[in-house]
């Protein structure tokens, strides 16, 4: 049964997630629906990670079984072919090895989050960006993101609903990054507790709009509690973009 | 009687185009309305250029005039509190002489066309760039774009609509850049003819896409027939980036 790994970009703006939900449309649907349609295959499509609604992936990646061989660029045009109308676009097919998992075998995750701080509301990057209409220091905001890497029990910024076994992960990267008037945070790390990028990243929007210190932030990370840190960004800003094998 | 300049940004794919028509909802109707509802006032919005349906603008200008004086910093929130859900935002207001005017007044102007070129179909850039899937050679597109600078007769890249009197402008600025699979066509003249842009840069892509040679597209430049002229590239990849004063 031949194993396929697909990257796959994708706009979360009007889809409920990677994974299917009764209450609309999911990524992991519309791939699943694309496959029936180009090979009558009901298959299920294994995701690197779930992405909640609203949150885009420049390059998820996943993986499904098919009954029969197929050629890549057929299945990749196919697919692209029949995800049609969602914003979903199929950017890569590969043939793997029956051992490849789109999840388990995943070393790394690259998570970007972007804010557009202006005054004025956004009207090209609506749905993109987390809009923040009063001046954040990005400075503060990178000098506070460092106290968070490495090894840490980061239940501060673990989501109630989040199933990992543990809250502890190590931070590998976190820059914050200033290029006009979008801020660039830039998250990696093997894996993500659920709503860790998006807790760290309303956090220290706090620190950027001068209502925490800097030590603020180490402090919350020791206090183990989510209570302690600042809320959750919105999904808007959020983008996976790599998963390394 | 006070002036006022507006610098707007649109997100064109929903909206009929800058101008108002009685087909769809325009910029001018969306910036008009917010006038209204804010101080009572039925002004007519001028914009220094129109854009026509699916074009975007990263900066568009406009003028108008108020009976009554109100603080630009006031007349900012109130309007972008008032165009929602309109995918329109206006980024700066400013008191201006009488004597100023969006379109009469321009000196120059700067559109960015964007085209992305990779095989799969656009995702999160769907609605804001071209997608050509066969790839592109950007430095004959580059070395072909230079032979349409300076002051020429461009009734081969102007639409049958045109209102302009003359088909003669000065283009100075046509460079085409690739990063990555973007290409970027930028482009800078005092003014431009309908559909100019679009009808260059559908023409270009005919160059890079090895269908044209390089000198093609100065013998269309000198049919001066509109038939010579390669195809009218979608509105999706026009932004208008800046008006000069």
């Amino acid at each position: 049964m031949p194993r396929y790994k697909l990257t796959v970009e994708y706009d979360g703006a009007a889809l409920v997630g990677w994974q299917r939900q009764k209450n609309g449309l999911s990524v992991q649907e519309v791939l699943e629906t694309a496959v029936a349609r180009f090979c009558g295959e009901s298959v299920v499509v294994h995701g690197a990670g779930r992405t909640d609604a609203g949150v885009h992936a420049i390059a998820q990646v996943a993986h499904l079984d098919l009954a029969r061989d197929c050629a890549p660029l057929e299945m990749l045009g196919a697919l692209n072919h029949h995800v049609k109308p969602a914003a979903v676009a199929v950017l890569d097919v590969e043939r793997v090895a029956a051992s490849f998992d789109a999840r388990r075998s995943a070393r790394g995750r690259a998570y970007l989050y972007r804010i557009v701080n202006r005054r004025a509301p956004l009207a090209l990057e609506r749905g993109r960006a987390w809009h923040v209409g009063p001046a954040l220091d990005a400075a503060a905001m990178h000098e506070a993101a460092q106290l968070l890497l490495g090894r840490h029990d980061f239940t501060t910024f673990r989501d109630s609903l989040c199933q990992a076994r543990s809250p502890v992960k190590t931070l590998d990267r976190l820059d914050v990054l200033r290029d006009g008037e979008e801020i660039r945070i830039l998250a990696e790390a093997r894996s993500f507790l659920h709503h860790q990028v998006r807790n760290m990243a309303g956090t220290l929007k706090l620190v950027g709009a001068g209502k925490w210190r800097v030590a603020d932030v180490g402090a919350a990370l020791a206090a183990r509690d989510r209570r302690a840190g600042g809320p959750t960004a919105p999904p808007d800003g959020l983008y996976l973009v790599r998963v390394v094998y």
